[in-house]
């Protein structure tokens, strides 16, 4: 079979589509390279109208990774997207889903054990990187306990994705009165994927 | 903050969003589990075009598991998504991107290391599960191994996602003439989590 299989050759290749089908204009140049990397992990080059962030993203991400920031992560599939050599030698990257405090807590507060799993992060989520792919619960639990006075982190990227308070816990976050420097996709996009992506984009990794 | 927070109300309603706005007419009926959980993770119902597989896959996964086959996944982020309570007990769910052999392999061979990890399934591969959903290459490198003898699979997931060689890998797989039971999704779109999606489906996840 005759395909290309350079690994090399199909980076610059992919990137250079993206470039060229991509209208990232509406974006702060700052997040450009997050955008394509976005881009790049879910074939879309129309992806690029629903990214939104605030451009001191692109300074925040590497220096809290710089400072020994923690990663929270809401599932076990963002993390396993974080492309490590991106990252400094240590970092932790952290995802408290299946903490055993979780099933008795998500009971307690009536909710998915996605947002239980937030609440575990309140008190190291000062200075820290949030990575939320997955859960709308998750980024609403979030935001809640922001503006109950959680301590604030230095970085939001969410994309949690689907049809139900996706969209609108995006949005939530998007106008939210803490600003914290953020990325995301409004709507229904997003997904582990795409969100690592802007994380290992935001760290360093080429495109 | 007012939001949907009871599990089980989260996933009817999104369920019944998607049985309600996508077509699925074009799919055999025994694929619409599947596709119901793959349009989940992705949260597109125009992704229901872009479905395309064997029926017969529908029951190829369940016999395959119950029969102890393992499930041979290309890279973490699959492996991440499977939800272990609908694998029985004690399924093996093998990567093999991280084998210390796969670096040197993919020089020899002059491909990539997705495609290179592939040639370690080829002893077990019988039987077994596969189970793609980043790497283009890594279809292709299945393709040319069946091509040429390999023993074959009980069934493919492959939903290899991007700009280079991923539409060209799945229509490739579309068209084998190894008569194996599949399930992809046609064009640039695809990856771990609609892949993974429909193996969970498949395994007998709701929806």
């Amino acid at each position: 079979m005759t395909y290309l299989r350079d690994p090399a050759a199909i980076y610059a290749e992919s990137f250079a589509t993206i470039r060229a089908e991509a209208r990232l204009d509406h974006l702060p140049e700052a997040l450009h390279k997050a955008a394509i990397r976005m881009i790049h992990a879910c074939g879309m080059v129309d992806l690029a109208a629903d990214i939104t962030g605030d451009e001191r993203i692109a300074e925040a991400v590497p220096m809290a990774l710089a400072a020994g920031a923690p990663v929270f992560c809401d599932c076990e599939m963002v993390r396993a997207g974080l492309i490590p050599r991106y990252l400094p030698k240590g970092v932790e990257t952290l995802v408290t889903l299946s903490d055993p405090r979780v099933p008795a807590l998500a009971q307690s507060l009536k909710t998915t054990r996605s947002a239980a799993a937030v609440s575990l992060w309140a008190e190291r989520l000062g200075g820290s990187i949030v990575v939320i792919g997955n859960a709308p619960t998750a980024l609403f639990a979030l935001l809640e306990g922001l503006a109950a006075g959680w301590p604030r982190p230095a970085a939001i990227i969410a994309a949690p994705v689907g049809f139900v308070g996706a969209a609108e816990s995006k949005a939530a976050l998007v106008g939210s009165p803490f600003g914290i420097p953020f990325l995301t996709v409004a709507g229904r996009r997003g997904g582990s994927a795409i969100t690592a992506a802007g994380v290992n984009a935001l760290a360093g990794a080429p495109s």
